[in-house]
């Protein structure tokens, strides 16, 4: 079974390790991982749901703090902090910024992110084939009442506390999936949406000309995993993210905002650079769904989804570890064969 | 008094940190640094007699080791290593890519080196103003019967071990002064070569356009410490440089590369992208030196100096520690001063 999976950093991180626990060894699971967080920082590019994953699925990731690599140092940082450079609020460990500079090495050589993807999981044993959604620079800006800023500042410098305006994708309308990225979906016997950001995680997957579509005809069930649990995100603040378009923060209103898919596979394809208005999104015209997993202190959401053309399940979605995940993995996969 | 020093790295950075000791409060030192090592590894531009100079100066540079920064770690080129990205037989540190990494961010937003190197110097009290020779990127090359490669790569890799026919210094012959190279020139009270390797730190310096001119017409004494002492190099593999051009390893053989500055200031100031030819070199046609100063076991060739018109002292030139290296610098001072 060909599996595709939409995702960001954490959550799709431990739902891809749960997921690879779940699927037996024909079985295979490509990863289609958002780039909107990716910045250029001094001079080295930052790849940060890539990198998340990568490090969760070698098993070199930091369980306690969440993110990046375990036994991490900042020498480098605090070298360039000290020298009055780079951005003190954004945390670069040592370890990790040697993915960075290897990564940039490639880069620079004019090998496209997709195939540096590739060289840089050939270090480990993955198990899951990580594909950026776009090789183009694609990243993700907030429009505040104090400006235009990087994802990463509005999210780590200001701990997402600026009210968001509207989130804009640079140079979206122009981008094209990354090699591999159309020909996963269509082969797909099965697609996820990891539990991840909607706006900032699967929403800049889903701006890249091409994808949404390619959603819409896939033959295989699209199913998503809610990111959110009894009216809370499970981490992070989508929450900030889910009020700038409009969209409740609970599991029926992000599944309502991606929308049922319709029965005859068509959809608006139109491709914007910044996010649908929140009437579209409230409105699910984006038509992806055939599925909904969502926790079970959320299951009295499943009749109003199943009414909404989105069959549904409620289990308990909290993935504290491996097998917690691969639990929820495993709900996922028989939600989504279900007829 | 104003004091300029062109220098190459840990030779260079032990003689300046001297002089810094021997200098009166009203002195000044600049030092135009040789740019030759320079390169990019992995996205980074690495700058190493610039950075030892400035680790010696700061005094945070690894006394014992020779070179780098004290407490140095390498975690980040483990990573590379891991990555299979990088050069498995150049060191890089993690405190050492702070630095690169704050030049390189500089450099990339268009501050020229020279000016990078003032603001990555701001962080210490170094007492000495540092330029790089040239702004410009000037690498040195080495051409050996296995092929043309980079400087560090011959002396890193092939420890100096392949035999070099010739010493290249790319896109001398366009590149300019770095601002204030000369007028420091014009403006000094003295200029020292300092004990730095003669083909390839001092002969970078050289090779731009416009310094032998600036240190022909420069009205104050220019004085050289040699390298050599009782016929071996003091550290490093400057022999194996030495003869590549036809110089023997022996402080008069230096000196006489060097040559006396003639009373009219004329000299020949062509300007090339290859090394002197042997025989200019030997004959001394370069005309710099009205001083040399050598080893106390190098004293039979004091007089000989003196006949072709360099003055000479011996003394013990071996800098162990900051007081040997401020007795050289005094020593040097006082030569420069001898009418």
């Amino acid at each position: 079974m060909n599996i595709v999976v939409l995702c960001g950093g954490v959550g799709g991180a431990r739902f891809l390790r749960g997921l690879r626990g779940a699927i037996g060894s024909g079985d295979s699971i490509t990863a289609i991982v958002n780039v909107g967080d990716d910045m250029w920082l001094t001079g080295v590019r930052i790849a940060p749901d890539l990198d998340s994953i990568m490090y969760t699925l070698a098993g070199v990731n930091d369980e306690e703090r969440g993110w990046g690599r375990v036994g991490e140092s900042e020498r480098v940082s605090a070298e360039l902090l000290a020298y009055g450079v780079g951005w003190p609020w954004f945390t670069l460990g040592d370890l990790d910024l040697g993915t960075h500079l290897a990564r940039t090495h490639f880069l620079r050589a004019g090998v496209p992110l997709s195939k540096a993807t590739e060289l840089l999981g050939a270090r480990w044993e993955l198990g899951v084939r990580l594909i950026p959604a776009t090789d183009d620079e694609v990243e993700t800006y907030v429009v505040t009442d104090e400006g235009t800023m990087h994802f990463q500042e509005w999210w780590t410098k200001h701990r997402a506390a600026l009210p968001a305006r509207k989130f804009e994708y640079t140079d979206a309308a122009t981008a094209t999936p990354a090699p591999g990225v159309l020909e996963a979906i269509r082969d797909a016997d099965l697609v996820f949406l990891a539990p991840s950001n909607p706006v900032v995680s699967i929403g800049p997957i889903l701006a890249i000309p091409g994808i949404r579509g390619a959603l819409a005809a896939a033959p295989a069930p699209v199913v998503g995993v809610s990111p959110i649990i009894a009216g809370a995100v499970v981490r992070g603040m989508a929450d900030a993210c889910l009020t700038a378009i409009g969209v409740a923060t609970s599991a029926a209103a992000v599944a309502l905002h991606y929308g049922a898919r319709s029965d005859d596979g068509q959809l608006d394809t139109r491709n914007s650079t910044s996010l649908w208005p929140s009437s579209v999104g409230q409105s699910g015209l984006q038509g992806l769904l055939d599925g909904w997993l969502v926790d079970e202190t959320d299951a009295a959401t499943v009749p109003l989804l199943e009414a909404a053309d989105i069959r549904s399940a409620a289990v308990p979605l909290w993935m504290r570890d491996p097998e917690s995940s691969a639990q929820v993995a495993r709900d996922a996969l028989a939600l989504a064969v279900r007829r």
